[in-house]
């Protein structure tokens, strides 16, 4: 059996829009039953929960049994990235406007708490899935990097497992191509 | 041979995040040696290549002189929902807020910017890719409805494509047991 995570109850303007419908939806055009797990009120910050779904986001996928490995290529483009841009939009673009100002201490708290579950989820692990680096890792490490000019991932605890990321010769070798095409 | 897209100069911030870097490092990675296209200032918004990359984005990728038809799924996840996000944000969660008043009108100018590169790929087709429902419709309903307390769907030009997403039986049903798990 398969089981989606949703939540339980959210405010009026969100109802039809939760995300656990973007699997309710694929699973209803592929004919295939499920059953909903909802989660009540703060569950999706509980430490199982989390273990499940590292952003306590909606949906989680569960089938025959096996929780589905957080697929974190699109875990780095879609829970991490957009918080990050957002900060980095604020600090390289529009760091003078009056409205980046007053939004920076909130736009930095939402990526501290996105590294924050990062950081939990990679535990002592070296690399995102099954301990093996994998393009996850090379999506969440380009991701990581936009905050270079802060000193956010290092805060996060993440610094090790970045250089980890951008130590690998093909990393190098990447960046120096990118480099060498601005020098021409 | 395969080709991917790169710009020939961006401010010197940017060096070395751009990401063409993430196509480059995975080629890196594979062993697969790669040619680079670089856009000279202004070819990101030609015809041409917005009709290799709906975005105006880097990187686009072309293998043996076939352009690798747009990944729908991952461009609404990384290059739609967080504008549409922003904008749902700042209307759903912060319209109270001196920032958000600020940054309204540059938040919406650009989802309006990646609704009209989304009504442009599609033009007189009925779906995103080879002109049959697929995920990456899906996925994109899914984050266009993110805006559904606005009029930007339809004044984009959008309005018949989601309703035609919204009208699958698929649709409806996943979208009654969302509805149906807040009722209980």
């Amino acid at each position: 059996m398969i089981i989606v995570s949703a939540f339980k109850s959210v405010p009026p303007f969100a109802r039809g829009l939760v995300r656990d419908l973007r699997v309710r939806w694929a699973l209803e055009e592929a004919g295939l039953p499920y059953e909903q797990k909802l989660l009540a009120d703060g569950e999706k910050d509980s430490a199982d929960y989390r273990e499940w779904q590292p952003f306590g986001q909606v949906p989680a996928y569960e089938e025959d049994g096996l929780r589905r490995a957080t697929e974190w290529l699109i875990a780095a483009l879609n829970s991490v990235e957009p918080a990050i841009q957002s900060l980095a939009a604020i600090d390289l673009f529009y760091a003078q406007e009056e409205w980046a100002k007053l939004r920076r201490p909130g736009a930095e708290e939402m990526v501290r708490n996105r590294l924050a579950a990062v950081q939990t989820a990679l535990g002592n692990d070296h690399w995102l899935t099954d301990n093996r680096f994998s393009a996850g890792d090379l999506m969440m490490a380009t991701v990581l990097r936009i905050l270079r000019h802060t000193d956010l991932i290092e805060k996060a605890g993440l610094g090790d497992y970045l250089a980890r990321c951008e130590e690998r010769p093909a990393f190098q070798r990447a960046l120096d191509a990118q480099m060498a095409a601005f020098a021409a």
